[in-house]
């Protein structure tokens, strides 16, 4: 099979900036965190963690106790998964002895029969398995899992991989040889597992993420059998309150996406990667339900997921309020592998259409621009004063923190645009599919005996460049599917050249032999030459996005758009007062780049009014009104000038 | 002095329909809850509680358990009040003969010393008095104080009045004379001290209200100090959350409108009837600002205030969600009780038209049309399926709920509706005040010799006739004061058919000698003959109201209003969709009155368009429009025709 990971090489101006601060920064930071090197931070101790269990399974004692949340060890699998990623395009000697370090440091800390969790090793030796609700073993085995694969695909190495083999073969003995009862209460093992069935092709793998899968919510009751047994607890969470964990019914009768968004969309990637495996159609329709749940009912035009705090939780249909939004940068991340799953039961654009939208916008959103702050809660307006401030707002910080005790934004925005290529690409026998669009070279050697290398300009620029090189002189036959995204209603494509295809208002129109167009896709084939360039050119203007008027927040409002970037108004553009601002309907929308603002970034002017606040805050008479030229900035971009008001759904009039 | 409550005669078309519902439904059944007579009612306990309180004083064991909420008292006092009211102006010797009986049996169970309270003296007779923060021992006295003024007010006996004289004696004892510190986690007695006050003229009471006041938050940690030492708990409530409980400073330094919204008004009410009965100007201008604060930054236009389900509190400037509003119904009671006491201190109509405001709107709304069924929480926009159901709008009911087990807002609306004569007038020795326009007699034969005979249609009819009959021959010489609306911007005042006052877009042209306009007050002074009649004739069209900017919800919207009334768009009257619906801009405003809806209601007809519901949830066109005609009725009228959409600010278009 292919290793994306290790094929691709990233090399691309915009998104390559920030796998930069990933590798440099993040990183780095990560690491010193879980060693507690950072005086000025909260104490994590997660590798102490190992450090005491090994101790304990080596001596019978230990020295310190436990420290961390009872998943803290997922801390460390999120850093070395990461870390993997990394290593592929930025070798570095040095980072890699210290993973192979704390690789071996994890294997001292596995006891013999698999089992590897130092919270139960070290604090809690006779409740393992006993509270699967809250006590997140097979979450943090999951994450271990995908941090054991990532490490093995990116360095070659397998003594995590074995590691974690060791420990799923322990959880198939209880869970299917010894039938014992249960679900995570956090799914992520599903997903973990269909990675290490793809990466070692052992049904066992498979089998048991089809397991896991296939009892939840059979018995909806079972966390509250559980909570009447076990006798301790970790938050005292609800067991009744099966929306939260996605357990109210068998996974495939769900049809609304529910509880908490990061839980939600980590089952349903497994499921749909499950189906993709296997084929079975009732769980390709449950994936499917609950895609367009969420894509028309349950998200953010930012691409965030999750609209309350209470719980991070989906609320119900059409309630997504932008001021009060918790649209986790986690469940964004999520929904970018449930749409990598979905693209994978199915090439259609419609899932990468929302994988990049969540990308460029909530996900990058979660990282400061110079890599040293993060959001969580990724809010659709902020007003100071209110935002952060007020009992109903405490979440929804108007500047963003440093990184939190509980440290699950920042490593997951981490490892996601270090493994970019496994979102942007991917390959079966039919064709190479560019899902996004990304500077960089593909290796196909291989495979398909060409190197495929990209450049572009993208999200800013609509052309981006193909170029197909052979390695030999042999004939290569080759279909290149290429993504044209939904958002762009002109565009055309050449091939060395020679126009292949167009689309405008009128539709779409297919021009060359070789060439066609299925389900967003511009599927194009033939022989390959010595070197042969396919050129997409979109247009790119700005456009206006109008929201559903189910949504309550959004009616009479409009949003700004230009490619896949949603664009917000920000205070320090517009003398500090966007609450009184309203976009004038029908006028011409400019922009234009600047490449001295915010790392670079192609600005808005908009034409438009600004009501001016009052004194008395009802009034019988239309406030004063002034005509202004609006500025808007790409939502990714915001809050990293001071603290001051966002938003992005503005009034039209 | 005077008793407006005995002098004042109702007879009101309007709010004479809502009073009698009170006397024929409301006070019946709340009478036959608190008696466990009601068999699908949660069960009350709170007149048995009393019972068994007695039996312990004089046997010292009780047959049964105190049952209820810890203020399980107030609810007999807060129905002895609307019942002692209610007997004014519907004598009913069986129910007077009932409510004797329960006053004779709270009196054998008060303590020698004074001490009252069923839950104390049955349940933890070692707790009393130490756990002020929690324990609503102040709360249930005060509310027994109103009971007593409004039952010696009302029928002239003194019983329940010497019972909780020698109770406030009690609570005086030990708070002023033997110095002991705290004050009550939730005010009342305040303001109930002060009616005692009024009635007796004893200065004691007066000044165990100015102690309470006085002490409050000058140890803004005494709640922390007694959650130290009291070693008990009634709800775990946090002693550090002083805003919530307006303790975060002495209340002279207060500024903002914190906390749970109910204790801030019923607090900020003892304050200003004890500004106005001193003349304290540090305590006149704390009132003041905090006035202000609520009216320019913190208050619905419905008056609704406290904008959060979570503490039911206020939160920051101008953060007023329409959908996840709280705004309860005895919130906008306290609000009328705070405007009353500001009124008594200045006659400025901005106090009087927001205690129309908050009665016409959120008070009214507050009841079902049948009386059978009330609201708490008055959103200003109802979505079925999010309202009541989502996690973050479990508060919003869509309909209105039968009676809670904690009966706060029933009783209020009770004891209000059948009080009105306290807030429609005041008397000084300058003037007669009338304040809202309220049909019926007001008979000053004994201070004036005149009695006024008040016709009027309104809300919905803006002509005001003031009869004012003499009852000898002797001249008399009279000053009226009428308030004249703000939210009315033409109108003319007469004087036995010549007209005294004008006003329109030019401002106010006061015409007659003896007349003069001062803080929205007309003064018609003079000498009155043996029947004058003095009419007011308010222009009543339909008008728009715009948001302060600062209100990010409202931007971009406005809201309908005719009087003093709130209008909302409701699903049943527009096709079962409202958030679709936007207003046109410029456009002329019909109404009509229509006797068969909803009891009789001004209905406005209004030009719009309908945004057609879409399948995607972001779409690049907007969505298809159709020009509507939009159907609004007053906000107080809504939910009474079933699970529908309401809202009240629309997008303008």
């Amino acid at each position: 099979m292919s290793n994306l990971l290790k094929q691709f090489h990233l090399n691309d101006n915009f998104l390559g900036a920030y796998e930069k601060l990933v590798v440099e920064q993040v990183i780095p930071y990560q690491e010193k965190a879980l060693k507690d090197e950072i005086p000025e931070a909260e104490k994590s101790h997660a590798i102490e963690n190992f450090r005491q269990a090994a101790k304990m399974l080596a001596e019978g004692i230990c020295e310190e106790e436990f420290y961390g949340m009872v998943f803290q060890d997922s801390d460390v699998a999120k850093w070395l998964e990461a870390a993997a990623y990394s290593l592929v395009n930025h070798p570095d000697a040095e980072l890699e002895q210290r993973a192979d370090d704390i690789i071996a440091l994890i294997g001292s800390a596995q006891q013999e029969d698999g089992y590897l969790n130092t919270y139960f090793t070290v604090k809690e030796p006779d409740k393992k398995w006993t509270n699967l609700q809250e006590a997140h073993e097979l979450y943090c085995a999951g994450h271990f899992i995908e941090a054991a694969v990532a490490y093995y695909e990116a360095t070659g190495k397998d003594s995590l991989l074995n590691i974690m083999k060791k420990n799923a073969d322990h959880i198939y003995r209880r869970f299917v040889e010894e039938k014992a009862e249960g679900y995570p209460g956090h799914p992520e093992i599903e997903l973990a597992l269909m990675r290490l069935y793809d990466t070692t092709k052992e049904k066992k793998y498979l089998e048991l993420a089809a397991h896991f899968i296939n009892v939840r919510g059979v018995d909806p009751d079972y966390y509250k059998k559980e909570a009447e047994s076990k006798g301790w607890t970790v938050w005292g969470m609800n067991p009744e309150d099966t929306e939260y964990a996605q357990n109210q019914a068998p996974v495939r009768k769900l049809t609304k996406a529910t509880g908490h968004s990061v839980r939600a969309v980590y089952l349903y990637t497994g499921m749909a990667h499950l189906a993709a495996e296997t084929g079975d159609e009732s769980l390709v329709r449950a994936c499917e339900t609950l895609w367009d749940n969420i894509v028309k009912q349950r998200m953010y035009i930012t691409g965030g997921i999750g609209s309350t705090n209470e719980g991070e939780a989906f609320t119900k249909d059409y309630n997504l309020p932008n001021d009060t939004a918790y649209a986790e940068t986690c469940a964004s991340i999520g929904l970018m592998f449930f749409a990598r799953r979905m693209l994978q039961m199915k090439k259609d654009s419609r899932y990468a259409d929302e994988m990049e939208r969540a990308l460029y916008n909530t996900v990058l959103a979660g990282m400061q621009l110079d890599g040293k702050r993060f959001f969580y809660v990724n809010p659709l307006e902020v007003i100071p004063g209110i935002s952060g401030e007020a009992v109903t707002h405490r979440h929804t910080l108007p500047q963003r923190p440093k990184w939190f005790g509980c440290a699950c934004c920042p490593p997951n925005v981490a490892r996601t645009l270090t493994s970019i290529a496994e979102y942007a690409w991917s390959e079966t026998e039919e064709a190479v599919f560019s899902h996004l669009y990304v500077g960089g070279e593909l290796d196909l050697t291989e495979s398909k005996g060409v190197k495929i290398q990209v450049e572009t300009g993208y999200p800013y620029d609509g052309n981006v460049n193909y170029r197909i090189v052979k390695d030999g002189k042999e004939k290569t036959e080759l279909t290149l599917a290429i993504r044209l995204p939904g958002w762009c209603k002109q565009l055309s494509v050449s091939r060395n050249g020679g126009m292949v295809c167009q689309k405008n208002e009128d539709g779409w129109k297919v021009i060359a032999p070789g060439v066609h167009h299925q389900d967003g896709y511009l599927y194009i084939s033939g022989t390959v030459g010595n070197e042969d360039v396919i050129s997409v050119s979109m247009d790119m203007p700005v456009y206006r996005v109008y929201s559903n008027p189910a949504v309550a927040a959004n009616n009479g409002r409009v949003a700004l758009m230009r490619g896949p970037l949603v664009y917000c108004v920000e205070g320090v553009d517009n003398n500090g007062d966007v609450l009184g601002l309203s976009i004038a309907e029908g006028t011409i929308l400019y922009s234009g780049y600047r490449p001295e603002l915010l790392s670079g970034v192609v600005t808005l002017s908009v034409p438009g009014v600004r009501t001016k606040r009052t004194e008395e805050l009802y009034l019988t008479e239309k406030p004063e009104q002034e005509p202004v030229n609006i500025t808007a900035i790409p939502y990714y971009a915001w809050g990293n000038r001071g603290l001051n008001e966002m938003r992005v759904w503005i009034p039209e009039v």
